[in-house]
C-alpha cells in the first residue's frame, strides 16, 4: 500500500478533536496487521492492546482518565489502550521457536520489566505509525490513573498499561501550533 | 516522499549482515528529520543517538556488545546507539513552551524515569520505521553491556543507553527465517 513520509511523519499531528467518522473493526486490524511485523528483541512482542469502541466500554475508561484527557477521549471514535504482558515469555516457545528464549527471563524479573516496558513502547511506536498509514489519525495519552486502568481492563492478567491513544479522524481545526524540535545538532551526533 | 506499506512493515525485515554500500551523514541527517516528527509526552523528546560510523568509534563499540553481536555490528557501515537523556526536562522550556512542563518532572525522579524510558523507546520505533522509509535496513539489538557503552559514549551526561541499531543495505542472502506474530485474537481485542 502506498503511503507518503508526509502523512507518517511530517505532516501528521497529535489530535485534540476527533470528527464523527467511525473506526470499523476491519480498520483496527488492518492496523494491528501491520504494526505487529516491527522488529521486538527476541520477537518477543510483549503489546497487548484493548480497542474500547462501545459506549459502556468507554465510559469506564473516561472514569481513569486524567481531567484534561477526558472530552478528547469521549469525543473519539476508538480509544486504544496499548498494555505490556509481564509475561510475554510464555508466548516464546510459539515467537521465538529456534531457542529456548523463556530461560532467558524466567526469574529475572529487573530484565523482564524492562523488556516488557521497552518493547511494548517501540510497539506503540509502530501502532501510532501504523494507524496513520491506514489514515487514521492518533492522539498518545499518557495522563491516566494507571492502577485504575489496570484494574478495569487487565484484571485477572499479567497485562499492564503502558499508554493510551485516542484514534479515528483528527479535527484539524482543533490543533494546537506545532512545537518545535530539537535540531540535529542537540539530538545527534556522528563519530 | 512515497513509500510503502510493505518497505517499513510487512517486507522490512531484522538484518544480521550488510552489504558494503555506505551511509553517508546527509542519509542520518533525512532520518533524524523525519523521526523527530513522533509524538512524545509533552513533546519530551528524550532520544539522543550516537551514529558510530569510524573505524576508531566502532572498535570501541565492538568492545561493549555481546559476542553474538559483534560481527554483524563490525559489518554494519553505521550503527546508531540510541540514547535518552534523564535530564530531558531541561529543554522543555524550548521544546514546550506554553506551559511550565518541567516543574512536573523536576524532583520526580520516578516518573522523570519511565517518561524518559517510554517516550524514546517510542522514538525507538519512530527511528526503525524512519529509516526503512529513507531506504535503509536495520538491525536493532539490546545485547551489549549498558554501563560500558554509557562510559565509552555518554560520559559526562545525563544520557543512558536505551538500545542499539545497525544500519545499513541488508544482505537478504543472510536473513533467518522469518518468526511468526501473535494473532489478533491473542494480542487484542475489542470491547
Amino acid at each position: 500500500m502506498n503511503v507518503s513520509t508526509e502523512q507518517l511523519f511530517t505532516d501528521a499531528r497529535t489530535h485534540n478533536g476527533f470528527t464523527a467518522e467511525p473506526v470499523s473493526p476491519a480498520q483496527l486490524r488492518q492496523l494491528y496487521d501491520l504494526m505487529k511485523w516491527g522488529p521486538t528483541s527476541a520477537n518477543s512482542s510483549p503489546a497487548r492492546i484493548v480497542f474500547v469502541a462501545s459506549p459502556a466500554a468507554k465510559e469506564r475508561l473516561l472514569a481513569c482518565m486524567s481531567p484534561g484527557n477526558v472530552e478528547k477521549t469521549r469525543a473519539a471514535p476508538v480509544t486504544a489502550i496499548v498494555g505490556m504482558d509481564m509475561a510475554f515469555f510464555d508466548k516464546l516457545p510459539f515467537l521465538f521457536p529456534h531457542a529456548d528464549a523463556k530461560s532467558w527471563f524466567m526469574g529475572n524479573k529487573e530484565f523482564t520489566d524492562s523488556t516488557a516496558f521497552r518493547n511494548s513502547s517501540l510497539q506503540g511506536g509502530y501502532f501510532i505509525i501504523a494507524a496513520r498509514a491506514i489514515g487514521l489519525d492518533c492522539g498518545p495519552m499518557s495522563g491516566f490513573d494507571n492502577a485504575k486502568v489496570d484494574a478495569e481492563f487487565w484484571a485477572g492478567t499479567s497485562v499492564r498499561t503502558n499508554f493510551i491513544c485516542n484514534l479515528g479522524r483528527g479535527d484539524r481545526g482543533r490543533l494546537f501550533a506545532r512545537s518545535p524540535r530539537l535540531p540535529f545538532e542537540e539530538a545527534c551526533r556522528i563519530e
